[in-house]
């Protein structure tokens, strides 16, 4: 691989520079050093400057320019609104950013094959409103979905609150037109709900971050939309208190679209930050959703108030319809709040297996008393997947230090409960250097091993750690 | 691949049958052509006579047994309780076949993580039993549930009939232990909901039918049962009234654990073997199932009879608790009845959009029609993945080569609107001549290229196309 890597440009020569501007004309290309520099950084807050950006509106576009990419071992740099948290937009050997928010339609809603089409560039909630409209329901929903597009949630398999009952990206991608390195295109899967012709290529692309081709179509599966939702929130004493409430609702079968997890700091942080409806005593609290038709939400929520009534909460409250958002206001805000704790943020969003969750924050805590930062967990207690923020100073002296030997020891943790590295945001750059704590040389060297099958000379967003 | 299929063993050598001897001693491994004949035959009534067949108690074994057949370039086909249709498990190049049935432990079962470790040798039903009494819920039901494994589930990303609601085998895999031609052990995935670490290899193995490597031990995801459910057998005067009436139900946000269909011709079959409740007229049924909490589960009802009000019924059944199983007791009996319009069978199960079903279904009366065979449809509507019977006598001169015919119209009609060769059986053998019909040649060549990233020297279920 080194022999390729030092084969990448450095610079654009002059006929690159000729060839990208026919095939990109006027505003589709762009060489200027504002706009490179824009197009490099991601919402890691890491960045690289590329030699080019171009915005592509078709597929043929896109293969003209891979097959060109491929000839001259220029790297390629997939892009859309950039919200990933680890670097995977970043590109760390520069070559040419494609931006794929010029490829925005929404080609296809069909209500009687509950399929929906788009370009990678539609915005996810565009797309959620528009299948609503038709009584239809996308259900991954990343706290990113009003900004981030389905081309980006795609390249991450991203997940959200509603994957406790939904399920992620991965399990809505129906079938997938990718370009591959070289300019060829091809179809995975199809419009059917159901398919087991060959290889899974589809969900070996979801996830992979842009590393084995570009993807300029996809076929996404939908559901009917539910009648209607209410959500309740629930106060209890501490952690352990949290998890036997979700498993009381767990026990009487009912599968919550949503359930989240506030622990004590991040309810320190929401108190200052916002009213809080929750009385002195909370040490925990855990938000439902639950969806439906009416009659049957109303059903739901009788059952979930008596199963919890077997347990000790320190209040409850239930929101229906429009009055529920006041609820979710308060974990919408959860990530500008916690700044009232610490100036300085590192996030993480390790998953364990769902009854390690309470063990799990308690050992997170305990890495921040050891390492004097604050450790603040929340986040989807329904499938494990907890968003670890560690809080601190890097102005004091040995914080930044202290924040990231807590970024190993949670990893570490968080494997001994047999734990994953990330639930949702993936490796990148962010998690590079900590892959080989949770993938065996022999599971890294067959993903290699595909990697080449795809892009032999290394071109699609090189440099990164799916 | 030739040179390398040359290489294959005609036989084995005194030092081969030693060394199996002595890894699989006792009854462990079988030579004798009895055995070695019923080990080379499935569920497509295709057959191959093997070399030798071994039956692995531990992974150990499985590994040992997977370098010696690296080295020695033996073909290695895994086998299960063999109920593949479509040639899965025949050893058409002979070598080992390795029984998986001695390896048939539940290693755990956890209500807390929602997740079971089981053994591949594990029939689906007796899992199931067991989650169920801990008030777990593990929802994949393929029709051979009571007799196949989860390791030939898995290896075929076994669908079912609670599929519209909860997705096939691939949605229930978190992570898997698998044996590489070689013998050296990868663990994909893990114990956690969400995992977006590297390359999603526990996808790509699930319906790659053995010939990627074998799996040894898997992690299944398991959800809260449901407290009960119902069923409602509807009668309509054709097709299209069937179509119309699953858009009711979907319309009211109502996603059924099963929607069944079953066509004039399925009904047909049925009134000569049973007696059946629908009154004459009736010209297509749908049977559909929901489950939830009772309450919801009444409520759910109610909305259902609604929907179907505004919709021309011939009649309507609804059957709660035990009372269920007599109207799926003739959902279950349709591949025996159909015997009933002719001695021979040939079965397809196509897949189409959902909302080209009818107009699928009624290509594929007409390709009978034309052909002089019968075709019976009946299947999972609520996925568009319809099981397509050609009933056909093939005593009568020119029969046989009429349903085969048939097959390949079927697949024309059902790839022109939208449809895949298969929504649940795979390739295999039956339907290798056509997959050219559905994926590209570029398709192919990066499958074949993953199949040589695990496999390299093609001995993991040679002579089969996933």
């Amino acid at each position: 691989m080194d022999q390729i890597m030092k084969s990448y440009p450095e610079k654009l020569s002059r006929s690159h520079i000729k060839f990208l501007k026919k095939l990109f004309p006027d505003n589709e290309s762009c060489f200027d050093d504002g706009t490179l520099l824009a197009s490099g950084v991601d919402a890691s807050r890491r960045h690289a400057k590329p030699l080019a950006l171009v915005r592509p509106k078709t597929t043929q576009q896109v293969s003209e320019l891979l097959r060109w990419a491929q000839q001259q071992r220029v790297p390629v740099y997939p892009r859309a609104r950039a919200t990933n948290k680890v670097g995977g937009c970043v590109p760390v050997h520069r070559g040419v950013v494609v931006s794929m928010l010029g490829m925005d339609e929404i080609l296809d809603v069909d209500s009687r094959d509950f399929v929906a089409v788009v370009q990678p560039g539609v915005i996810t909630a565009d797309l959620q409103k528009v299948v609503e409209k038709q009584g239809l329901f996308y259900p991954p929903d990343p706290a990113s979905l009003k900004i981030s597009t389905l081309g980006g949630n795609i390249s991450t398999c991203a997940g959200g609150m509603r994957a406790v009952k939904y399920g992620v990206t991965r399990d809505y991608v129906l079938g997938l037109e990718v370009v591959l390195p070289g300019g060829e295109v091809i179809h995975t899967g199809g419009r059917t709900h159901k398919n087991v012709v060959g290889l899974d290529l589809t969900r070996l692309m979801v996830g992979s971050a842009g590393t084995l081709g570009l993807v300029t179509q996809a076929t996404l599966k939908l559901l009917p939309l539910p009648e209607t939702s209410a959500s309740v929130l629930i106060g209890f004493e501490n952690l352990s208190g949290c998890l036997q409430g979700a498993e009381a609702v767990f026990g009487c079968g009912i599968l919550p679209a949503a359930m989240e997890l506030m622990d004590h700091n991040t309810l320190k942080a929401l108190e200052i930050h916002s009213d809080v409806p929750w009385p002195e005593g909370t040490g925990g609290v855990l938000l439902l959703k639950i969806d439906g038709s009416a009659q049957s939400v109303a059903a739901d929520l009788g059952q979930i108030e008596k199963a919890l009534s077997a347990v000790h909460t320190t209040f409850m409250e239930q929101g229906t319809g429009d009055d529920q958002e006041r609820l979710w206001e308060l974990r919408r805000v959860i990530s500008p709040a916690a700044f009232n704790l610490a100036p300085d943020k590192q996030g993480e969003d390790v998953a364990v297996p769902r009854g390690s969750v309470a063990k799990a924050i308690e050992s997170y805590h305990e890495i921040g008393r050891e390492l004097g930062v604050t450790v603040l967990c929340f986040g989807h207690l329904g499938d494990g997947n907890i968003h670890v923020s560690v809080m601190y100073d890097k102005l004091v002296a040995g914080q930044s230090e202290r924040a990231l030997k807590a970024k190993k020891e949670i990893f570490k943790s968080t494997l001994f409960f047999g734990g994953t590295l990330s639930g949702e945001h993936g490796i990148g750059l962010s998690k590079a250097d900590y892959i080989g704590m949770q993938l065996a040389d022999a599971e890294i060297n067959i993903m290699n091993g595909i990697k080449r099958v795809f892009d032999p000379l290394n071109i699609m967003n090189p440099g990164k750690v799916v």
